[in-house]
């Protein structure tokens, strides 16, 4: 029995069991990795990670959470307000249930035989993870970008567990633009001679992620941004943008799997709040609780003006629009821009 | 001796002895290819084409160029009243010396050991070939997007022959962000199998250069765009906007050689009019010709706040910015929405 004023700080793995997708097909074994802190008799805040993010959102002091600038103690969010919990997305490879982990079946690890995921399989296991950690209440779900995707199809899905939503850098369903992009990423990944049609010798490192994770880098920013940055700089005859985006794309080809790249760039692209529910406007009206919706100057991909047509659909929701130079890339930075629209809309009564 | 009354309709191959570039290296046997059309007595309109177009900007009825909507007998650029001459850039692959043409000290074509060249060389040739036709006045040099590259460097390096230029969708220099899709091609193709440090065999396929030209098709074009071609449609489980991005890929590969596309992309990255000229402001107070430029809305890459800077240092330009869902290939299309203006500036006294 968890002692009420019990300070929770953990990082571990849940099993859930089996699992059916979306598409009829069935996950033998699965489990998800997460991170929860804070107080034990705290209401519970659940954050959804985008997709070259993880479970490790607050951290520790010596190794900082990628969103510890925006949660932590006497943050916009409070750590000593709020527990938060975050879990490893399905299909993901930092812990929970994915294309790099053991199939019980084969004893071997699934690679290109994971089958492809939805937005909301990945809501469904954390359901069900939450399910096995005693959790039915939770106060908000939080998530940018495919994390945000997560949080809207959270408030379609099971409404009754949730009081409040928080939607950052997000869309209702992912643009034409955007699913170009990501082919072009996905291409790269297929293209890449060590590929092996996603069967690859799991120590072989696969270059065509690193161009991948080029597209990321330059779409999730603004060519402001970059101007103020590199100015056209060089350092022996290279562009110092080039020699960045050689160094991001070499860095995340070192600590994510290629195969549960493209299982999460499919889910985004198949993403679509509106899918099986009659259209946006249809499933809009059951999404009645309370929304934050924040919108981000020059995002290209998640552009603006889709969350702005949502927010004016649903009942009860609220919309701000961010002036920033950093893009998509904006809900991962200058917390003091807007993180206190955050802790407002958390803190209300 | 031509006669001032002929009606000229040629494409042909000009040569232009040795070229000494700008990096100091020397190309033994330039020629350049060109395509002149109009009538022999009238004024002479330069076309500079950009990354991925060539000569044949006019055309005939049966094979008609790509410029041919806005250039032609009785058009907005009307060939009955001017003569167009439109050079395949050197370093191109369409006719012009460059890295598929065959290199006269080891008879072997060029490939990867073709020099790295830059706008002023392409201009540098052009100017050459110019004086080899006997043509040392010209009425207009007009280009987009490289093409502008071009002409902006024409009214910089001979402003003597020229009587006005037209800058369409063009840049004073190259942005970091442009510097930085231009890397995620760039990589693409240096990471593909058969690249072989570009000495391919000039059979084999780059596929490494459809994402090249995926990159291109998405970032010249608008997100508003996309969503109103595609909206989300579906071709037996495939976006149909990753079919057509995998098309226009396939298309690009089999007519445009690689080395030749990674020379003109570097051309581009280090186009920039204040090099070796005191910087931009002090180049543009010798660019004293009358200047008309062209911005077209939602231009990613060329962004439109670069040319306007632009013509707000010039000493004669004037500046529309037209409103268009094509983002930079602006220039390629909706000639009623912009070519009266170019009309008017080329035919006023």
């Amino acid at each position: 029995m968890i002692n009420k004023k019990e300070l929770i700080r953990e990082v571990n793995d849940i099993f859930i069991g089996p699992l059916v997708l979306t598409s009829g097909k069935r996950l033998e074994h699965v489990s998800l990795r997460y991170e929860h802190i804070g107080p034990a008799d705290a209401p519970v805040i659940l954050v959804c990670h985008a997709l070259t993010g993880n479970h490790l959102t607050v951290g520790t002091e010596n190794e900082p959470g990628w969103w510890s600038g925006l949660i932590g103690d006497g943050k916009d969010i409070d750590t000593e307000k709020f527990q938060i919990i975050t879990f490893n997305v399905l299909g993901g490879c930092d812990g929970s249930t994915g294309p790099t982990t053991m199939n019980p079946l084969t004893k071997r690890s699934y690679q290109a035989s994971f089958p492809n995921i939805t937005v909301r399989d990945m809501v469904h296991a954390q359901h069900q993870a939450l399910k096995q950690l005693k959790i039915d209440k939770i106060h908000a779900v939080i998530g940018g970008s495919l994390g945000g995707m997560q949080a809207l199809e959270w408030g379609l899905m099971y409404p009754e567990q949730i009081e409040r939503l928080i939607l950052l850098a997000t869309t209702p369903y992912l643009s034409d633009y955007g699913i170009a992009f990501n082919h072009i990423a996905e291409t790269a990944i297929k293209q890449d001679p060590n590929w092996n049609n996603g069967f690859y010798d799991e120590k072989t490192m696969i270059p065509g992620l690193e161009i991948a994770r080029m597209v990321g880098m330059v779409t999730y920013r603004s060519p402001q941004l970059f101007a103020e940055r590199f100015n056209r700089k060089k350092v022996e005859d290279m562009f110092e943008v080039t020699s960045y985006l050689n160094y991001q794309g070499k860095k995340l080809r070192k600590r994510f799997d290629a195969n549960s790249y493209l299982r999460l760039l499919h889910a985004m692209n198949n993403h679509d709040i509106g899918k099986d529910r009659k259209g946006i406007k249809n499933a809009c009206k059951s999404l009645a609780i309370p929304v934050l919706a924040l919108s981000y100057d020059k995002d290209l991909i998640y552009e603006p003006r889709l969350i702005k047509g949502l927010v004016h659909q649903l009942p009860k929701a609220t919309h701000h629009h961010i002036q920033t130079k950093f893009g998509h890339d904006g809900f991962l930075v200058e917390f003091e821009k807007w993180g206190h629209l955050l802790k407002q809309f958390l803190e209300q009564k």
